[in-house]
């Protein structure tokens, strides 16, 4: 039996704690008991800071969720030519997702067994959805190539934008920059690997 | 207490089962009870066909594993300039990808807790390694942009590849086709998703 140190946690502090529980067993498969066992105080005292793994899940996403949204609201992504909105959003999500690592591993593996989650992937698809009006009107524009359905590519620039959460480690040496990560991510989905012929 | 059925099932049958209830379960999360469940026969009967749960596993694994690396071998990623061997490559891994799903799925999705598990991590970074260096050359010949990395452009090239899985599902009405997709991916990548300007 481990002994339980003092509660001298933050909300956020535990929520770190309980963030990097829920990515390696899953939220499903994290119990109170584990949450209690990763921080080294008892259980009475988590529930101390918040009523349950529900709440903490829902602010772990929550400190997700509003990050990515307030990237929409930023100058860069309401005014000016719809791709040039979208390649700023592009580049500022990447962004986000690699400041706050754990919090939108998160957010992406969620799969919807409880309110909060179901709430998760919600606004996750509104997200995805502002992203892919963007990208109509870019396409409308003339801005982008017409050979690629706009719901497809939506879901390619995604899929590069999150794959990043699969290999991106901020503490290895020699590491990537956050900056060099989106330029890559910006270069590839709108001006593509290949040289200009 | 479920009857059992009278075993029918022949090896690539019983395999399909196995490979649904990983992918949702998890490879860890499976027991052969969940298997016998699932397949509708005892756990003896499914002694009779394999060794236990990790053959099942190896058995899937190498299906994906043997249909991507036969891509390495056909003509058109043997050759001809790197940058087309590498786009060729890039479009019938989309195309397996989509034809195997569910073996592929559970490829990518392998964590690595068992010698298989390891195995099919090994062999999955060696299938990356060798579309690395296809990368590298078409770079070292001045095909691809020189500003982004190779290992990052790598990086992103499978993100978009492999995040396919998230969201095809063959059965859903209207899909698109593989070809679709394939082009996509390959006019995603290689030539980004802006208008040439």
């Amino acid at each position: 039996m481990t002994m339980a140190k003092r509660d001298t946690y933050t909300p956020e502090s535990l929520l770190a704690v309980a963030v990097g529980v829920f990515n390696e067993r899953g939220y499903d498969g994290t119990s109170m008991e584990h949450l209690s066992k990763a921080a080294g105080i008892s259980k009475s005292s988590i529930y101390h800071h918040v009523k349950g793994k529900e709440e903490l899940l829902r602010l772990a996403i929550s400190r997700a969720l509003d990050e990515l949204f307030a990237v929409l609201d930023e100058p860069g992504a309401t005014g000016g030519p719809a791709v040039d909105r979208l390649q700023y959003v592009t580049r500022r999500t990447v962004e986000v997702l690699m400041a706050e690592l754990p919090y939108v591993t998160l957010l992406l593996r969620v799969r919807g067994n409880t309110g909060t989650e179901r709430w998760a992937m919600e606004r996750r698809r509104e997200f995805d959805h502002r992203v892919a009006e963007l990208l109509k009107q870019a396409a409308a524009d003339g801005d982008l190539r017409a050979d690629v359905d706009a719901r497809l590519a939506t879901r390619l620039l995604f899929g590069m934008i999150n794959s990043v959460v699969e290999w991106y480690r901020p503490d290895r040496g020699g590491a990537v920059t956050s900056e060099e990560v989106a330029d890559a991510v910006v270069r590839t989905a709108f001006d593509g690997l290949r040289t200009a012929r």
